[in-house]
C-alpha cells in the first residue's frame, strides 16, 4: 500500500514528504497506521549524521500512537482496531533479558532492530523500488508502520487520547521510569536534574511522585524555569551563572550533595558533573541523556570508591508491554501531566518545523497530526 | 616514651628503623603496643611518593595488631591489656555516615586523619624534637602507636591468634567485604575478580562463601593460579596470552558477560575491562583498587545506559567496630582463611624485605613481628 512518510534520505538533510511503498506485515508483524506522532531528540541525532548507527534512506520516529490496520500470521495480542503505541523497547517475555527479572532491554529483535530492518533481515518500506530502512523498530514518521507484535502496548480504553499518551513512547516514560525503576528514589531524597528538556521535566515529575525534598533543576536556558517548576522543582540553578564547576555549587547547596542525580542532555562533561555532585558515601548518579559517537565519561576512580555509583537507564527501566498500561491509567488519573509537554501542534506535513523549534530549545514536544 | 619505629622520611626511600617520641594520649585517644604489622600495597604507593596526599616524614602502616597500653581521657570502650586491631576506616557512631545506614565513611576524624594528624590537629610522634606524622590514623609501623578511639575495634577474645587477624585490618575485609556489603552478590552469581593480590584472593574467599557459580581469576602472573584456585576460584586466565581485549574473553566465555566483577589493582585501564565484562542489562563492577592521583577511569556511557552499574567499596563497606567481631569470630570458625594470605614471615627490623618481596609479587602477606 502507499503511505506518505518523512523520509530521511541523507544525513543532515531535512526530511522529505513522499509517498512510500509499505509492503504487508509478515509472520509476527503488525501494520498500523499512525494518527499522532512528536519528535525527539534522538531522531535529530540521528538524521544529523553523527549516529554512528544512523542509515539511509530510512523513516524516522519513535514516539507515535496509532491504530491497528492489519497483522501478520501468529498474532494473538492485538487485532485490527486495536488502539497502540509503538515500542522501541520491545518486550518478547521469553528471552534471557525478558526473563531475568533485572532489566527491560529485551533482546528477541535487537539485532535486527539496530540495523534499520524487521526480523527477517528486510524492510517493508520501499520507494521507487529501492529499500528504507526502519528506525528502531518504531518509524513513526510514516502514516502507515509496520512494527513487530512485541513493540506494541495496547491501549485498552478507547478513551485515552492518543494525542497525549503517544508521549509515552519515549521521553515521558524514559523520565518517569529512571525515577522509579533504575534509581528507586524514596522519599525525602535530596536531587539534580541536568537538563529540562521532555526527559529532565519528566524525570522531575517522576521525583515529585516519589516525594523528594529537593528537586534541584539545572539548565543553561533560564527559560526552563516556569515549566521545571510547575512539574515540580524546588529549585532552578544555571550553570553560566556560576564561575565554578556546578557540582561544587550543588555540593554546597545540598551540605555534601544530592542522594540521586540525572543527567538528561547527553553532554559525557555533564555526565561528570552528575556523578561528582553526589553525596559521599550513597549518591547515585543516573545517565539518561544519549552520549555522541565516541563520546567517553570520565572521573577519577576516587569517587566511585568513596560510595558514588554511576547507572544509566534506557526507556527508564520500564517493561513496556508489562508498565505502561499502568502509566497511561496514572495519566487518566491526573497522576502524570501530559498536558505540560505539549508546547506545540503542527499538522505533519511540517515536520521540519518542529525539528526546528526542538533544536531552538522552544518547544518541549510538538505533537504532529497525520490528515484525519 | 620511646618506640622503635620504621620512619619514612622521604618519598621513595626506604624506611629506616629509628627510636621516635611517642607522647601519652590525649582525650579520646589510646596508645598501643603493636605487636604484628603486614605490608600493604597502599603503604608502598604512599611511600613512593605518588600519593598526592601523602605526608613525610610519616610512621606508615595499617594493617596491624596489638594490646593496650594506656588510654587518655574519656575513653570507655577499651581498657589496658585489651587486644586490639586498628582501623583505617573508624566508627564513631555519630556522624551524619555513621548514622546514615548506607556507608562505613565515617567522617568523624577524616579531615585531620587524611593531613596526618590526630583530631586535634598536632602529632603524638616526634623525632630528635620534630613532628613525624601520622598515617591513615593507624601508624602500625611503630611499636607504640597513639590511634582514636573510634579507630579500633577490641578483640574481645585472647585467644584468637593477633599475628593472622591483624589482616583484618585492611585487605581481607575489603576484599570479603565488597563482596558481600558492597555487591551484595547472590547464590549462582557469574563472577570475575582482577588482580590476586590479598584484596583480589579475599574477594575470591567471599564469593565463594556467597556460592558464586563462577569466579573467573585474572592476573598477569600465572605463579597466582594456584593459590587463587585454592581459595575458590574455577577458572584462571592471564590476558597477556589472548590477542584481543580480556572483557571480550570473558563475555565470550560467560555467554554475555558476569554479574559481578571486581577490580582489586588500582589500574584505570583495568577497571575499564572489568566494567566492560560485565553483563548487560544487570552487571555491577566494582573498583577496590586505589589508582594513582590524578588517574581518570573512563568508558562510553552507552556501557551504563545499556544496564551495568559501576561502584566502588572502601574497606569493603565494613563498619569495623560492628562487623569486624563476625569476622574474626568466622575465621575462628574456619568459615574464613586467613593462613593462605601469610606466605611470608619477617622481624620487623626488616620490613624493607617485606616491601621488596610485595613488589616483586612474590609475597601475599608478609607477617612482621615485634621483638618479644
Amino acid at each position: 500500500m502507499k503511505s506518505k512518510a518523512a523520509v530521511a534520505f541523507k544525513a543532515g538533510e531535512p526530511l522529505q514528504i513522499v509517498e512510500i511503498d509499505v509492503e504487508d506485515p509478515k509472520a509476527g508483524e503488525v501494520l498500523v497506521k499512525i494518527l499522532y506522532t512528536s519528535v525527539c531528540h534522538t531522531d535529530a541525532y540521528t538524521l544529523s549524521g553523527d549516529d554512528p548507527e544512523g542509515v539511509f534512506p530510512a523513516v524516522l520516529g519513535h514516539e507515535g500512537a496509532g491504530v491497528v490496520v492489519a497483522v501478520g500470521e501468529g498474532v494473538t495480542s492485538v487485532e485490527p482496531g486495536d488502539h497502540v503505541i509503538p515500542l522501541y523497547t520491545p518486550e518478547c517475555g521469553k528471552c534471557k533479558f525478558c526473563l531475568s527479572g533485572k532489566t527491560n532491554l529485551c533482546s528477541a529483535i535487537r539485532e535486527t532492530q539496530g540495523k534499520g530492518l524487521m526480523p527477517d533481515g528486510t524492510t517493508r518500506f520501499s520507494y521507487n523500488g529501492e529499500p528504507i530502512y526502519h528506525y528502531m523498530g518504531t518509524s513513526t514518521f510514516s502514516e502507515y508502520t509496520v512494527v513487530s507484535e512485541i513493540s506494541l502496548v495496547k491501549v485498552e480504553d478507547n478513551n485515552v487520547p492518543l494525542d497525549k499518551v503517544c508521549l509515552f513512547g519515549c521521553g515521558v516514560t524514559t523520565g518517569i521510569g529512571a525515577v522509579h525503576n533504575t534509581a528507586k528514589v524514596e522519599e525525602g531524597a535530596v536531587t539534580a536534574v541536568f537538563g529540562l528538556g521532555a526527559i529532565g521535566l519528566a524525570v522531575i515529575q517522576g521525583l515529585a511522585q516519589a516525594k523528594a525534598s529537593r528537586i534541584i533543576a539545572i539548565d543553561m536556558n533560564d527559560g526552563k524555569a516556569e515549566l521545571a517548576k510547575k512539574m515540580g522543582a524546588t529549585d532552578f540553578i544555571n550553570p553560566s551563572k556560576f564561575d565554578k564547576p556546578i557540582q561544587e555549587v550543588i555540593v554546597e547547596m545540598t551540605e555534601g550533595g544530592v542522594d540521586y542525580s540525572f543527567e538528561c542532555i547527553g553532554n559525557v562533561e555533564v555526565m561528570r558533573s552528575a556523578l561528582e555532585c553526589c553525596h559521599k558515601g550513597w549518591g547515585e548518579s543516573i545517565i539518561i541523556g544519549v552520549a555522541a559517537g565516541g563520546k567517553e565519561i570520565h572521573t577519577r576512580p576516587f569517587q566511585l570508591v568513596t560510595g558514588r555509583v554511576w547507572k544509566g537507564s534506557a526507556f527508564g527501566g520500564v517493561k513496556g508491554r508489562t508498565e505502561l498500561p499502568g502509566m497511561i491509567e496514572d495519566f487518566m488519573n491526573g497522576k502524570i501531566d501530559l498536558d505540560s509537554f505539549i508546547t506545540h501542534h503542527l499538522d505533519f506535513m511540517d515536520i521540519n518545523e518542529a525539528f526546528d523549534l526542538l533544536h531552538k530549545g522552544e518547544s518541549i514536544r510538538t505533537i504532529l497530526t497525520y490528515e484525519k
